[in-house]
């Protein structure tokens, strides 16, 4: 007989030997869709566009009709393998060696959708297919990309058919090292801009009739730096400002430039709003630049936003199910970068829970196979008890 | 008859209509030549090679013998013209118009020479071509380029010849906009530097397990903002630090980079000497990243000396005769960018005297020929002095 986990380490070989490099889907979803037709999930296979963006295919896959409805999220696209010299496992080749499974996206994310898909499939299964409420997948193809034609329109999709879900589990890495570390239930927005300081060129040797804008930058910079954004929340830490590029490019040793750019990242907390952040930033540079012949100006891209889940039930359930399986007591974070959480949060309670972020990203990319195994087991133990708890609660809540 | 100023401005034309864009010569020097020879001056065309180098002609062009021993320094080669396309009046073609002769180089510095050469002969006529002490020229094609195969290489041409000059005049334009404003007697020294500063590469959004160089590099270079090199000396202005580009060249919005990159320009006085200025960087800077996880490194360019020479004759004698002829006193200047006298200083006291800056390097060079008048009367009248006060003094001094 196979195990659970024996499944979900087969599906997500499969899913891994996908090579599904964002926006590509490569037969991903496919891998998917075939066993939870057998198992009689109602599948949508969405395909999105947008002038200036790859098309994006996505699915949406369920069970049941009605309250309480719990979603799963997740992405079968990937971040490119880089220079596969580097790799001693092929990137999309899911080799299994000391009890490790290699390959791009092991664990952000196709581990952890192997491991929910295999959960859920059980569940119904236990439930002679019949459940009380709904249960959903949420796949998308554009999380490592712009996030355009995924996660936001397959919502909008949902809510326009009726599916909004009532909660949502991220199946992003939300460890660090170790399995059942950490639930995120918030992460930071993130706010690029570009800060461009213009003075007058001129020769080295007579400065005065020139104005250095580099200087302007060094001065502004060094005041952003000496000036913190806030000392961080009750669940946030400090929102942080890191300037990512400084360029200049001018070859001439004995001209002054006439502009000088920065590029730079702001982390931001639930203290902070991107309107709230351009004004401080217009405020402290026009400071830092004052009584110097320089002018600048600040361009900001659109932001990343913030989410965050007042911890409640959802979390709750979730840590009696890390708990029992992993003996550990999973910490309420709200560190690290974005996912489409921030979409998610606009229609429903969610949090955040899957693999380690030791390898992502990196090469070698892998998941312990004990680790796939854990997270099957937590997944199913979450599912019984959200629709133990649920069933029969007004609108599900 | 033609007056002198009227030959001095024929002369400076004929340069000028040569497109001698360094280190190209076009017929330059032999403009020069050809009058310098019927003036009985002895002429010695100079070419130096060097590996990886263009080849530069230069010229010395001698009458005499013995001590007191006068020499002109100048150049026939000019920047390039830049977009002729902002030109009002074509870059070589010489063209006047409304008392002022447009081309380049006119300032910088064939007017000068033309004035000079000018001066030069006339005297020696006066003289039955017979002088007492020598008069000499030293013309190169290698100013405005690395300076490489140019004057270092013709002074140690000279000085094995038994032609060591006792006294130099460089005729750059030593005004800013006024001829007769001002003599240099000075100039400050160039160094230039790279500082490298290398940290952690990282992700934006977890920046505790990164180490950000640019954090490092903007604290380094307020540091150095902050701190003044000196204040200055009796003859010249405090020296003063430049940065001229920061390159990081990142193009990834959520990535720390490794590395950043400050090219900076130093213009030192003569209290500092570069020893001294890479001990008292080192210090700065390793003084501003500590408790930085970043290491750095600092590379020099060779250093363009500066040079000086104490007020003495030479300098009274040329004041006397700007006075004369332009009603200014001209003061003892050390401002502005490096030339060849760094070079010369090695060998005898050097001034500068010539035309403006106001035009130089720029479209539209020009030069007023009531300037290009008054200067030919000035190097006419220094001439007779300086023969006048230096003949019979042992060593020409």
């Amino acid at each position: 007989m196979t195990t659970l986990g024996e499944k979900a380490v087969a599906l997500a070989q499969d899913l891994i030997r996908c090579a599904s490099v964002t926006p590509r889907d490569e037969g991903a979803l496919q891998v998917l869709i075939e066993p939870l037709e057998k198992a009689r999930f109602t599948c949508d296979r969405l395909t999105f566009s947008e002038e200036g963006t790859p098309d994006v295919d996505n699915l949406v896959a369920r069970l049941g009709d009605g309250p309480p409805h719990l979603c799963f999220a997740g992405h079968t696209d990937v971040v490119p393998p880089g220079d596969k010299a580097l790799w001693t496992h092929p990137p999309f080749a899911a080799e299994i060696a000391d009890g490790v499974l290699y390959g791009r996206g092991a664990s952000d994310m196709k581990g952890a959708i192997a491991c929910f898909v295999t959960a859920a499939l059980d569940y119904s299964k236990s439930k002679g297919r019949e459940i009380e409420g709904t249960i959903s997948l949420l796949i998308t193809g554009d999380e490592e990309g712009p996030s355009i034609n995924g996660t936001p329109k397959v919502l909008r999709w949902m809510e326009q058919k009726g599916l909004k879900p009532d909660h949502c589990i991220v199946g992003e890495p939300s460890n660090s090292t170790k399995l059942g570390e950490a639930i995120k239930i918030g992460r930071r927005g993130s706010l690029n801009g570009r800060l461009t300081v213009t003075g007058q060129q001129g020769h080295v040797a007579i400065p005065h009739l020139a104005a250095n804008p580099i200087k302007g930058l060094v001065q502004a910079l060094a005041k952003l730096y000496d000036t913190p954004l806030d000392y961080g929340s009750a669940h946030f830490s400090p929102s942080n400002l890191e300037v990512t590029s400084i360029d200049v490019g001018n070859p001439a040793t004995n001209v002054i430039p006439a502009s000088a750019e920065a590029r730079f990242n702001i982390r931001f907390n639930d203290r902070q709003r991107p309107d709230g952040l351009h004004t401080l930033l217009q405020e402290e540079i026009t400071q830092a630049l004052a009584g110097m012949e320089l002018s600048f100006k600040i361009d900001f891209e659109p932001p990343g936003q913030a989410f965050f889940t007042e911890p409640g039930p959802l979390d709750a359930l979730l840590s009696e199910a890390v708990s029992e399986i992993t003996g550990l007591t999973p910490t309420l974070s709200t560190d690290g970068g974005t996912s489409d959480a921030r979409h998610i949060k606009d229609y429903c309670p969610v949090v955040e829970f899957g693999l380690t972020t030791e390898t992502i990203h990196k090469a070698d990319e892998n998941v312990k196979i004990s680790d796939l195994e854990q997270l099957t087991a937590i997944y199913r133990r979450f599912i019984e008890r959200y629709f133990d708890n649920f069933a029969g609660a007004p609108d599900g809540r």
